[in-house]
């Protein structure tokens, strides 16, 4: 008998409003990426999910809109990277698709890694303006996470859609954290490698 | 006062349930498709969606285990791609986030068209081995939609990391599905474009 969910659903961890209460609006973008690789250390901490955190800022005030974390094991959905589940929340939050709808206002994804195959291909349809990453692929690469086959030219393809990438905002502080999810035994997943 | 949900969820339309319940597995793969592009036809009628449809069908067997149609406009996420749904749908029924964990098993994903660069990105993570496509880019691009920025050699790609792709599989009835929508007024929404 042939039977699905109506509704697909995920849950964000418990930490996470009490964590976010704590951001202070900040120009730096240093600052509110020192906010996302905090939140990616709390989430392997609280074991709620692999050591990857994104958000989403309003690109001119610097106030948070949505922090997203990676919920893939704990979730069981391939897709929720860190980066979708922040996109999604914003959407959520703001009831738009489009976070590019209002051409008053303009949003960046702050998130500890560059993107993979997948979350670079979402992040076009977002409506983002700005991507800020710290990590590089070969930061996460070195502890056996993948990023999927992306497209070789990834970051000057969002440049010609008229979104900024900005790379290697707090990289070292990243690549530490990384480096610490894989020393305590985190879960290491990946898709199809073709070997 | 920053204040994000605790919960994203999706809603499948009403009339899926019905629909699913008329499938009989076949080992055609133009008649599992005939039965994914109908589902479009349907997500287009209803109004609960774009048009385009997907399913994941055990591979072996044909049966089905998931079937998705695009809900960006109706359910407000610009990740609520087909595949995207289907995906998600079907590792909620096999409560897995890898559909090649089991390697008794395996499963492909029927899709009325060509992925786009964000579902591209997520077939690997998916675990699904084969990729079966009807409509192509060009299709879809001919009624105004966008494909993203999308690998260059997208199905090599795919093909390299052990993930079968057969297309053309019922084009042109896709592609009559496509002219349809843009014909009765469907919404084409886009990411950003950079023009």
């Amino acid at each position: 008998m042939f039977s699905q969910p109506h509704t697909v659903s995920f849950e964000l961890p418990r930490w996470i409003d009490p964590y976010c209460a704590q951001y202070t609006a900040s120009p730096e973008m240093q600052t509110r990426m020192a906010f996302v690789t905090e939140a990616a250390r709390r989430n392997v901490q609280a074991g709620t999910g692999g050591p990857f955190a994104a958000a989403i800022f309003d690109a001119d005030t610097a106030e948070l809109v949505a922090l997203g974390v990676n919920l893939v094991t704990t979730q069981g959905l391939s897709m929720l990277h860190a980066e979708m589940v922040a996109i999604a929340l914003a959407q959520r939050v703001l009831g738009t698709y489009d976070l590019g709808e209002n051409t008053e206002r303009s949003y960046e994804l702050v998130s500890l890694g560059e993107p993979c195959a997948m979350c670079f291909g979402a992040i076009p349809w977002s409506g983002v303006r700005r991507v800020v990453c710290a990590a590089r692929d070969a930061d996460a690469r070195k502890i056996g996470f993948d990023e999927g086959p992306k497209h070789p030219q990834w970051a000057e393809a969002l440049r010609m859609r008229g979104i900024a990438v900005v790379r290697d905002v707090g990289r070292d502080a990243a690549a530490e954290l990384l480096r610490f999810y894989r020393d305590s035994g985190g879960v290491i997943y990946n898709g199809r490698r073709g070997d």
